[in-house]
């Protein structure tokens, strides 16, 4: 009698983490793992958010306003000024993560049925909340050839029902890495305008832009009504661990409504609200310093790539991931055997399988997406492991020196 | 075209925060507001507690396991031990405060038209959740007469229908005050096990218990399957702002589909979990002291509540809240008129209507709920302003020197 519901029986498990218990016996075995899997940034955190908290004089860690401190949404105003965006504080609803700005976009804009538009591949988590919230994923299939640029206007046409609400990127984009030009942008908001979709726009990765303009939902012109900016101090600062973001709108009735699902869980976390606070204070070589460090790793990680017969991996134009074609039968077998059956001077590494990435079923099968979370000394040693590796994988489908295509297994 | 989603317009707003402004403006003309509107604690958090944070050595604040530092969800096991509940770390995820343990045993158990039943009056962000879940919540009353005991077992049963998934009771109680007995947990129990219900048990106030023995629904025999504990630091430790809460089930698939949910958000806040793992090694004399403290302010509310004429406040048995039947005509406006048009030596107090904590309509509009979260000598200076407004609140319903129950106004 007592039965799991069925959103519970859907909701995908993560992607990313259900290769931990491989990497877990792999490092039981005593080898090194190299992780290209996870977004998880070695970058430190910068020293002087982490003492304001150390710094803070607290008496009682009293519930904030469920909006987050007036004082830290003030200073986000600044933040924002500085990238171009112009919003006021009242505009702005602190979120416990990114992950739960995305919650509250999905729940306040979306009915259970209702669908919504992601051109994949597309930040696995995003389906999770969709499952949670009841919402349909259509998703337009977005390709390696032209670096996942966005899928022609046809095809996200095609994709609009009386059902479609809304429209969700992530730009510069997680998992592959492509920064949405201004062309891309405009297209984007003349769909949104003609068929009335909310555009949901995730700009975590917004200061790792290396080639291109970078254009904010919230630069667009004639958009205040429908864009929603999902923001979080993940990425931008390394750290994860605070989960601390933003729900950004100047859509008044969507922004009330947001409000009411922000009170039911009360406040944001408190302490990392200094953490956030204290971040917008930060000075800008902060960011040229970190931009650069990833500017390098991407260079090294793609160069090396691409130098791998039968592997192909386009110049992802920000974020900190490359997505990867490799010379595989499957993406998924492949990550595993990495960890289960392969050692390269006692090392290995562990890859996403970009399976996780695409809703289309068979898509992402001969792909993989790295993270360039490591210096430039461990990701040239992950590189030497994954080009011995495809040497030797029984899965390999080009022959190393020819570009013939067949299975040699 | 753009709409706010179905949810996104019946989600309630919060009852206690919609008295927000009034405050504010009772505060600009330069009065003293006595907050008994809020279960925030004045409670000093522990300084040890917020010092482990301050010495912890971070160089970049990571991600932590999804279901928390496993050195967290361990030292909770001693915990729970001292609280005569036993289960292991891995029935045990670390959640954003216990609104999102709330939100987990929705989503993961409970369907969208589903039934959840709550004895009213009951916290109102249940409702909050449920919405959001698409749940429909049944409520069964319990009255002020009888102290708010859990109904009868028949009116529990009556509830009851095919879409029936979950009973949900906060214990000690949240608005009410009221600890429920071992008969009232056995009853419940056999309920549950009957119908195949799951019980989810709200146990945020179970240090503060003052009559009466604490029952947690761990303890239960032969219930591993039906109970979610929803747990939270937030009043044991006076630290509702560092969002730290537990979701802890012995059932396996509940907690392998909430682990989904808790995948999808990545993290519980990371700075917080430091906070909470040291709270485990807090000594016996901590809880002692703050008991102590806060049975002598309820002593003394209830005290000066029932020497006032006309109003009426059963003894709570646990928490920090207490009900009181007050002679006014309609709660909402009193406590609207307390912060608008009464002060008394230049001061006010600012009360939670109870008509928030019911969902039947009509109730609670002679009650208010009052949280002891202030001094001995603030509570008395509060009730000195409560006694002086109910002599002059002009819905008043009961003679001063009487007991006739009629509208003076």
């Amino acid at each position: 009698m007592l039965q799991i519901s069925q959103r519970g029986q859907e909701m995908p498990p993560s992607p990313i983490r259900k290769l931990v218990p491989y990497a877990e016996a792999a490092k039981k075995k005593g080898l090194e793992v190299f992780h290209l899997n996870i977004g998880q940034p070695d970058i430190e955190t910068p020293p002087a958010i982490l003492n304001a908290v150390k710094e803070a004089d607290i008496r009682v860690l009293e519930y904030s306003h469920s909006a987050g401190n007036e004082s830290y949404r003030r200073k986000l105003v600044e933040y924002y000024k500085q990238v171009g965006i112009t919003v006021s504080y009242d505009q702005i609803i602190i979120t416990t993560g990114g992950s739960e700005a995305i919650l509250f976009g999905f729940l306040t804009c979306l009915n259970p049925g209702d669908e919504i538009i992601i051109p994949e591949p597309f930040y696995a988590n995003y389906n999770g909340f969709a499952v949670a919230a009841g919402v349909k994923v259509v998703p337009v299939t977005s390709h390696i050839e032209n670096g996942f640029a966005l899928p022609p206007l046809s095809d996200v046409e095609q994709a609009i029902t009386s059902k479609t609400k809304a429209i969700i990127i992530c730009n510069p984009n997680n998992p592959t890495g492509y920064l949405y030009s201004r062309q891309e942008m405009e297209a984007l908001k003349s769909i949104c305008l003609q068929h009335g979709l909310y555009l949901f726009s995730d700009e975590a990765y917004r200061e790792f832009c290396y080639d291109g303009e970078y254009i904010s939902a919230m630069h667009l012109q004639g958009m205040d009504e429908h864009v929603i900016l999902m923001d979080t101090i993940s990425k931008r600062y390394s750290a994860c661990g605070a989960r601390i973001g933003a729900f950004v709108t100047k859509n008044k009735e969507v922004y009330a409504a947001a409000m009411k699902f922000a009170q039911a869980r009360l406040s944001p976390p408190g302490l990392a609200q200094i953490m956030g606070e204290a971040a917008v204070d930060l000075p800008t070589s902060y960011f040229n310093k970190t931009k650069a460090e990833y500017l390098r790793r991407r260079d090294l990680l793609v160069s090396r790539l691409n130098a791998m017969p039968g592997v192909f991996c386009p110049i992802p134009g920000g974020a900190f991931y490359a997505m990867a074609q490799l010379p595989i039968d499957d993406s998924d077998i492949f990550c595993q055997w990495l960890l289960e059956s392969f050692s390269y001077n006692n090392k290995t590494i562990m890859l996403a399988p970009a399976t996780g990435f695409y809703i289309s079923p068979g898509l992402g099968k001969n792909e993989v997406r790295l993270a360039y979370v490591l210096n430039l000394k461990d990701i040239s040693e992950a590189m030497d492991c994954l080009e011995a590796a495809l040497l030797q994988y029984p899965g390999r489908t080009v022959r190393a020196n020819t570009d013939t295509i067949q299975t040699l297994a």
